[in-house]
């Protein structure tokens, strides 16, 4: 069998067929228009439920065989545990004792705490990962050892993917921090608090079997319910199904690196400049230390201007929720909480909201919250001169990351990059992205220790900054700057195996990440 | 064209088609299962929608003539405004206007209010109405001059139909008391509060357009989203959408007649007696004056026992709303606000659940709360020898009432109907019911003033309650007790013509309606 190419919108060459599908190239960030319609689960009847309402079976294993798990079945699972997850683990063990085979894992982000589930890529119990692979799993795909092509989609993606029925899900699990014996669940109480079950909400919607895991069984009924019952078919019982001190992001502290410093005090400046923190202005910042240094600073200038936002989105955490106590900001929209403030904030304060990929970022309904943000503060492993971006593999070729809610907020009315010029004396603004993850069209400013480049397609932005005394530059230039420090770097090195595919917000494939040549 | 017709499980000739499409006949209560799918509504795209969210046109006109109003359309509607919708009427005024026809209006009920569709039904606007006409609409239809069958079916099988594409609904009207630009909505402040929008939830989920009507818009996000924006197309800003005063029900009182306090206190006697009421029981009363009675009731012997009930249903009301705060009730799952203390105790207080008849009836859902419920207090317009029970017609023939939650309520573990034995000197327990709602297998106990029927099913509630000093009594002797009083009545006299259709939970038609002869 040969595989076919064809060049999409932003010029990479793609297969038109990926894990034996057929492939639609990326058309261009609004190009690409469906006619068809949303999956219809199959139609459930009250009796072939208890009508006691408990669903509840003794353990996992029980659940997966009434399930009916069996070779070659989809089978999904949530990230709101991070690095603490303690349940996806386990549902593999369980198929790999059964002797079944080809799974494809759907998780919504995998974590360096999966790595032991190398092991069954590699006996053939998982076939292949539809989702993010952070660290170990990304290494191992990228070393062209996973069977099936990994396809990588952004949160709003994998709603869309889920919603328009290209990913049947057969098997959902989903671990919740509290639930009933309906199935009824959230992510508010419990010792596995993790806040909201977002990323879960298509898995429940649509899933064929849904399996409800929690350590914290209350009587029906669960309130709030942010996973409903109705959708539930099992509920499981355990010791415990995440790590608390895991669930945690490591990296939700403000950065204290001079640099990173600076890079926020620029993009602060520079959003203060171009008039975007006004009042009632709205913004989303992510946890990494850049990010919220940035959010201080502006929390610094409403402060002063005696201005409010109208609302934030997060990835809430510690700070995010002062700025909100502190009368700063009127709202979070929240799509994950980093940190344990976060989680107190969503379950003490109405209007800290539990959102999902659908109300954030599903790019194939009525709209999104992600278009209506006024200014967007996102990161980047690298950036090229036509402003495209890649958050997925590093310059050495390795796929070591998700998408997350990345290419999503590329819709924000104002796209801001922070970045380091370069790292590990690795320049960090290309000729072309390794791998492109969102079109340059979409992202306005990049800001660095040395200086800002706006997007020539950004002319307001480039008119109301041009006397702002600002260090504005071309990208070009910045480039050459870090050239002059670092030379000129080398392109990653790969054989022609396709071992990932990157979707688009609207499921055309935007790149292909191949085995790196050692 | 001859109609064909066959004999259904409880006994009753249906025709082998409604309004141009298959009927299947009811074939029991959990007799009937299908292998469909969903309905899987269009797959729309943000790139048609407006980028900052604000979806708002000029009027209504303007958007029914966006969301593309043209002839024989389904145009839904929700009843939480109940006698005091301002919205309904509008629409079909403005598709008179544009010339359109055949219209289905889909209410999930409809009130005296709107009466003056009346003229709509006569002069072709509107082909037929699916969903209860309470009052002049029934009246109407019962004389033959609907053109259409009128289809009448439970919340949860209103939901049902939608869910599984039976009814494809072209424009959803949703009257929301507050929402932003983006259609997010919900009912608990503004002028018009009506407390919650559950009754609308399956209309923005799969009508193929979506407009909301407000007249209270604030600015995005629209907190708490009862209503998600992402699956509305269109905001229109509207001076009044309900009229307060009229939103209330009028029959939201405690009853002061004699003997229907004695049927409450009997009622309350007799589920204490069958050990129904301990701690952590559930009861799901209405709003009528005999059913808060029995909540009143029910409170006593709470507070006697030192026990409270872990959940209630509602339709919420002042009563309910006391019993919670006073202790007595943990929960009220709420699917109706009758009153304004129900509004403001669902806006303050986070243990009074708004639920729409997803959660709470959808018979094909994986389970649904109707079934967890241990007692449930319904009413009816007649009963029969076989306990079958009815609850839109009355017993001259007319259909004036809705069937609202009555049939899904069904599906409690114990159901018991207060009703007095006769009604205007017309006996209520007949030999067969005028029409058939509801199952007798499904109804326990009927309650009279003058002694208590145990359904023969119910061996356990018999045995619990043989020596309560109680004045339990055959179905058949109370039915002798009335006609010796009143005489025995004469059945209503039909003509061939089939103006309704009553839809079992699950799709099924379990009666029809006839024209009544005069």
């Amino acid at each position: 069998m040969t595989t076919e190419f064809v060049k999409n919108a932003v010029g990479r060459m793609i297969p038109t067929e990926i894990n034996g599908q057929p492939v639609i190239p990326f058309q261009g960030p609004h190009g690409y228009k469906t006619s068809g319609r949303k999956y219809g689960p199959p139609i459930r009847t009250c009796a072939d439920y208890p009508a006691d309402g408990d669903k509840r079976m003794p353990d996992l294993r029980a659940a997966l065989i009434k399930a009916g798990l069996r070779d070659g079945m989809t089978i999904s699972t949530h990230h709101h545990f991070r690095d603490g997850d303690l349940v996806a683990n386990q549902i593999f063990d369980i198929a790999a004792e059964m002797g079944v085979r080809d799974l494809v894992w759907f998780p919504s982000a995998s974590f360096p705490c999966h790595a032991p589930l190398i092991k069954y890529l590699e006996d053939g119990t998982i076939h292949h990962i539809e989702g993010s692979m952070n660290g170990p799993l990304g290494r191992f795909a990228s070393e062209g050892k996973m069977r099936g092509v990994g396809v990588l989609r952004s949160h709003g993606g994998r709603y869309q993917a889920v919603q328009d029925g290209e990913v049947v899900i057969d098997i959902a699990v989903i671990a919740a921090p509290t639930a009933d014996p309906f199935g009824d669940a959230n992510g508010l109480t419990g010792p596995s608090a993790c806040g909201l079950l977002g990323f879960a909400l298509a898995d429940s919607q649509y899933a064929h079997n849904v399996i409800v895991v929690t350590d914290n069984l209350v009587p029906f009924p669960c309130i709030p319910w942010q996973i409903q019952g109705n959708n539930v078919d099992i509920v499981v019982e355990m010791e415990q199904i995440g790590v608390p001190e895991k669930i945690v992001s490591g990296t939700t502290q403000i950065t204290k690196s001079p640099d990173r410093l600076y890079i926020a005090e620029l993009t602060a400046r520079f959003c203060q400049a171009a008039g975007i923190i006004r009042d009632g202005f709205s913004f989303q910042a992510g946890a990494g230390g850049t990010a919220l240094s940035i959010g201080n600073y502006f929390g610094e200038i409403m402060r002063e201007k005696g201005i409010k936002a109208r609302f934030a989105r997060g990835g809430s955490n510690q700070y995010l929720v002062q700025m909100m106590e502190d009368g700063l900001v009127e709202t979070i929209l929240d799509g994950q909480t980093f940190d344990l403030e976060g989680v107190r904030s969503m379950r003490e304060n109405p209007n800290h909201v539990n959102t999902s990929p659908f109300t954030s970022y599903n790019y194939h309904g009525k709209g999104n919250f992600a278009s209506m943000i006024d200014v967007v503060i996102l990161g980047a492993t690298e950036v090229d001169v036509a402003f495209n971006g890649n958050v997925v593999t590093h310059s050495d070729g390795y796929l070591l990351h998700g998408i997350g809610g990345w290419q999503n907020c590329l819709f924000g009315k104002t796209v801001v990059l922070p970045i380091p010029l370069f790292r590990d004396r690795i320049p960090v603004i290309r000729d072309e992205v390794t791998t492109i993850c969102g079109p340059g069209e979409l992202i306005d400013v990049i800001v660095t220790e040395r200086g800002i480049a706006i997007n020539p397609l950004r002319r307001d932005l480039i008119e109301a900054t041009k006397d702002s005394g600002l260090p504005i530059k071309t990208i070009h230039e910045l480039k050459e700057e870090a050239e002059r420090i670092c030379g000129a770097p080398q392109p990653a090195q790969f054989t022609d195996k396709i071992i990932a595919a990157i979707k688009w917000v609207d499921g055309t494939v935007i790149d292909v990440v191949r085995q790196v040549k050692k």
